[in-house]
């Protein structure tokens, strides 16, 4: 079984346009209500023409991925907009779609929360959400982002910090994993895109040098996208603590992290496979999206990302089934 | 006939799901094609089930409304967001809906441009797209937002600044009249809506007791909602040129702006006569809109402004016919 | 008997000169001891040759006031200023010639406190002068600025929000009525003037969407100028709430506000009352002041709002007396 | 003859509240006219009851004062003030009354300007009015800010820059001495009266260490208050210089510059005329003012400069009349 | 015997190179280990070639000082630099260092503490350190700086506020002196050293108008340099409070405060002797530092202030004895 | 041969104190000379007891570098310090210390400038500094710092912007080659040694997606640290060029810059080369620095990155020697 643990979902367009009048709106012409039809919901994962609905299933299934636990698309869950109750709002619709999606398919889809959490506002004010997803929803995991500023200017708290403690608390007592994922950005010369692997490269040096898993020993983190350049300048940090005892340098610190396998040609994911060992690395394409383009050489699309596990000599069946499938299972609790 | 020359375009929803992904990538995608089917835009304008299609041909048929121009949607026109260029492209994408609907109803609806000016920017990056409005699309007017920053605190240059001045001359050049309009609003105690009113009330008192009309005798500006507050605040501006020779009064200021009749009770729109006169209002209906409510009590559309202008006992015939088509024909030199 | 429940007090230019002496030392002279003679006291409400003076009492006696309500000047009660101190002793100081005008005139004159709140303060730092002017100085109510930064680019508590609800709870607790009424304008749009028909628009708009008269049934408010634009722009609020039951609706809303008809042309309070109806109407004129200017075609003071009212063919004589004497005798609990 | 070349105009009330009003409004109301009676402007110098008016005449008879150039009350002067405009009328209007107070005893008083510069404003932007004072109302010379921000945690340009170099040539060209001081605080923690100490320490120090008299070798610039602080530690400033050739260490800079005398304990006054020489000082006493007060010990007013001058043991009678009489004489070209 | 209560650390190089590591890394090395050799601490006292080693204990034997109070060098606490940690660091290895200074040269040096009051924080947080440095270095005294933010434009707590009421507390409870000392300034137009000046200015006229020495009757504050501005501007204060009884006016409170004689002139030490009195002044002499030049004139460094002391004629032996042993010895309760 | 492009100096403790020591002053003691012995540099070289000489020399013999490029320690170069004259300083002190090393060391060292750019200042004016460290030290490239700003929330020009034409025409003037290498980092979430790594893969995303390659053909950039992130996250940036033709797509653009190998683990310094290819990598260290740790389970230094070269089975002796030897001499146009 080939289990995807980084998708988004794939919404009618009528979605976005409630956000963009949201946005316009600030929240002044309250909550209008948002219902889309079976076959909208359908229409959009079977890429009907529109913005953003990309053959969703039809790539799910040209690519062989069975089961896929789908998230709010990041770069739109616009944390740093205000008032902070169209942020929630959003991220509620967005959770009433992945339950949708879900209800309609639910043999290839799980449902994974977005933290509502709006910039400045304490951690505290997104949990109850959290909650909601998890409890009436039935989704198995969260994204979150480390930035709700999105790249403007103003320094979020560290991870390391207090500040997030009710989440980590929050997400043992509920024993799900929280995947880092920031959304937009403000910045002029950084990207979205580009963000999110500097975010993530952020996220685990400050977790690996915090108390954070001595705090919370059971707390399940996972780091996409290969885990931003740390694996790639893992020496820079293993320097700064070889003189420490085993088990205690960077690299034993980083595997209490989990890492995804987004990352579009084959020798990233080996090297990532190399440095950071099977059993802390899970399956994920984030398809449809970033990765979707056909790289005209092999004729398949660069999410396409099994055959560069599959395509390994040296890693053993067994592995490959952890990252595939077996750890998946583990963090994610999942019962399939 | 009857010309409305205050209505906002009906559009597919994906022209807004366009808008909230380019306001989540900011630009990072550059500028995506954008490219609507005729039965596309034909559903939004009979308001096939969606977010903001409210069956306008239909509204406009029962109001009897045979000629209405249509310019972007104001509180959707985002100015205050960054980087520029997703203002100016959105912008650009929404005068392309306009156009695209002139030409499927070339008899019913005239377009009138919005000024892309991007908060902080100089008025003359947004003259360009202003000129290839006029002279490549068609268009007969334009709106334009007297605060970018969209009520964020920033103060904006007042209209009787120099900041404002190669706009002006850009409208005698063209010879087109401008309607005020502001777009969203960043106030937590006041939205957009009010905005608006608080806007026009500005406006007109800045103008009315500036230079701008010495300097640009021949300028056409054209104050919606009837004027925002100052009909009815009259006697405060009056009171204070009472002193000055007949024809310097606020009031004579005031009758060198033209006001629409977009207020939606009777009492108001024919207040509105009275203290300004037939020789200035043109009819304006902003339908469909915020106005589009039933009033339970006529079971009519409270946007259906018609009525309280023809049922005016003292109005003439020929007054009706001023507001109700003339004025309209010769500030926009309409040819129908 | 007539009743204008909107005038400002009359006082010698030494409180003005003490102001600005304030102003410059910043509090660092203390709170140099002021102190008038009644013959300065008299000469003010005179018009002696000064700056302020517009012989007071001879406009009452002309326009036929026999009781007027008198609170300290708005636009000078500099609530922006730092330090707050400075922000109270001047209140204090405006209390205090008021309390003297009521002494040496207790037939003429009423006092109305002004809530000392200085910007960024707490609401509850205002309380206790308000207490003094009901408790020791006899004071029948309080006018208060909703916008203590004085239209600076720094936003405001809106009314609806738990900030205010100390100052309401004591409004309840002393039986007294509010009157709305902004200060000075840093904006350079925006003078002063303009200000105050902007914030009372903001603040019925503010009121009648929100929980305040629910959780304080017994506040008494007040809006001067005629309610702002809200009156003449009631449609467009009118409009959203059609569709709520009758007693919910936009217009029952406002009429749990009170308006006076400091409106300087006759149509306008025509309208008002048409509008709001003669129940919820008080006289005012706010006299002398911004409408003392002579109307060359009447000959007549524009703040002789008096015959506005009596002149209105289709208004009872029972709803006439109403607005000119018994609902000011009501909401401010006056025995005379 | 005694020439006191450092005191303030004694106006009548009405300025102030002019001053007030203005402030208030913001400049809404235009420039309003300001007129003074004969009457009105004797009545503030003989010390009639009022606020400023401290019997300015009868202290300048009983001190022996022969001679005294006014400039407006500098605390008073707002420069920070906004809209620039306020602030350039303010400064208008004091000219004028110094000028009526000049022409009403032209024995008594000559003119001084202050220099109107608005924080934010170029330098350029003050010269005008600079010149009508000399030019058209015959003053002799003028006082100014070093920093128009008034102590508002925003830095002004250090007097070493460019910044002011327009005003230099400009006093140069008209040949006139520029005194320096400072104006109100923003400071909670240092008052208006502080902060000319803080100043002028600032100033001397900036002047001495710069290219300025080097730039403008005939540039006449006073430090009134004896200095500041720069005599008293004229050590530490002294001591880093010692090692340069005489005649640039920091001692013979200080004396390219002119000090008054305006310091209200004798002690200090012989300490000063010790540490800088009779040469570089003029008598001054900012009559009437801080130092009003009377020493209960010697029953004079702390403002009686004089005697700490002449009951100086070891000082020439030349060098007396130097510091009482001919440098003012002098420096401010004065034919008396 | 001769204490110099005011001298500062004279260390090896590697401190401030430490501290230039510590200002680049901003805290992310840690608190990298400082270890110094008794030889490296000799050289350093020497005068060992380097950048502030100016031969200190050479110049002490010349002066014939016998002991020295030395706290670290004020102009490089760097208060305002974040994070706070890295100053508290920078603070405890500047008092190591001192206290193995006193450990080397018992008989010659006592420690003082620097207040590590990094700007933004409370108090507080700076007394740990401060009760380290005297119950287990055996510390007499401390420093502090009044302004943490080092002049760069926000405004601390005025001395009068109950922000510092903690370290007066703790001051009055540990029984030891605290000296007024600013460090660097951010300000272009004022250096550090004048700003010492300025910040002694304001905390000396804060101070004796306000109730903290009502408050903690037996609190012992030094202002050094000789009271920055204040003795010789004193007419100034003292003219506003002659009208108080004897005892409380400015003067009888500045005699509440000790002073130094760190003043660089012979003129300004008899002058501070003369208004303060003996009685409430210390020897200091900041020695080396900024006064370590040498005087051409006569030969001797600037900083051997001692002589300026013992010529003064007028002046009795006791007093000399007090300012130069037995004020210290009691103020700072020595045991020598 | 065996280059090392990427060395930073090694100097005496007195610099670094001599920076502290400016960093206190802000400029106020003048620029102090400063000159160090031929022992003092050669001690700092040998690593003689202190805080950065860490036996650089013996380091270089023991990997076998036979010549290093040095440039200034860039976590040391404070360009966001104020005033920027302490910026320019420190910079041109720094290239004197490594002129000096490279007189003693002509052979081992060649000489590499720091662009003096501080925060806020136009590019220009850093030019000259560079122009001399060319012309007259005979160095042989630079080191730039993307961020002046040092990661403090303001955003710096992106690479892309004309603000940097100027900098790179007199690159191109000057034919040397400059390294992008970052200094502190204000951030609290990020220190100074990830915040490299964050701007260098900013910088390769900027460049790569930009016109500079088409304007400047002949630019020369180096990006050290292996390309940051991009090399691992290639995958993410190619898919998006996919659809260009060949030779336009990331990779190929990729392909215009230049990279070292200070990459402190084998596999990454594998993986860089297998993704970029040797044509465009050189040999780099940065050694003696945050590498120089011991990995315990080889006994070496982690900065001794010439074995991860040397091992690689399939990379042919040609492309290792174009790394080690090679690339560097015809990019730096060396002549050795």
């Amino acid at each position: 079984m080939i289990i995807d643990i980084h998708g988004h979902v794939s919404a009618p367009q009528g979605l976005y346009a409630w956000k963009a009048n949201q946005l316009a709106a600030r929240g002044a012409h309250g909550r209008s209500p948002l219902k889309f039809t079976d076959e909208q919901l359908e229409n959009a994962l079977r890429g009907a023409p529109g913005v953003f609905g990309r053959a969703h299933l039809d790539q799910l299934d040209k690519h062989g991925t069975d089961l896929q636990l789908i998230s709010p698309r990041p770069f739109q869950l616009m944390p740093s907009e205000k008032p902070s109750k169209i942020v929630h709002w959003w991220h509620e619709e967005c959770h009433n779609v992945i339950a949708e999606n879900v209800r309609l398919h639910p043999d290839r889809f799980k449902g994974v929360a977005a933290l509502p959490l709006a910039a400045g506002d304490p951690v505290e004010s997104a949990l109850p959400e959290l909650e909601r997803c998890v409890k009436k929803l039935g989704f198995v995991g969260c994204i979150f982002n480390t930035d709700p500023y999105e790249n403007s200017g103003i320094e979020p708290p560290a991870l390391s910090e207090r500040y997030w403690y009710p989440f980590y608390e929050k997400l043992c007592e509920l024993d799900i994993p929280a995947m880092i994922h920031s959304n937009s950005s403000h910045s002029m010369r950084t990207n979205y895109s580009t963000n999110f692997i500097l975010e993530e490269t952020i996220a685990v040096v400050t977790l690996c040098n915090s108390d954070v898993f001595k705090d919370f020993p059971n707390l399940k983190i996972i780091v996409p996208h290969g885990g931003g350049a740390v694996p790639y300048q893992l020496g820079r940090y293993q320097a700064a603590t070889w003189a420490r005892p085993k088990g205690e340098r960077f690299l034993d610190r980083m595997r209490k992290l989990w890492y995804d396998c987004v990352l579009y040609n084959p020798e990233s994911v080996e090297f990532l496979i190399k440095i950071v060992g099977a059993d802390h690395i899970m399956f994920g394409t984030e398809c449809p999206g970033t990765g979707s383009h056909l790289n005209p050489e092999t004729g398949r699309s660069c999410d396409d990302v099994r055959p560069s596990i599959e395509n390994i000599e040296w890693l053993s069946a067994g592995d490959k089934k952890k990252i595939l499938e077996d750890n998946a299972k583990q963090v994610f609790k999942l019962k399939v």
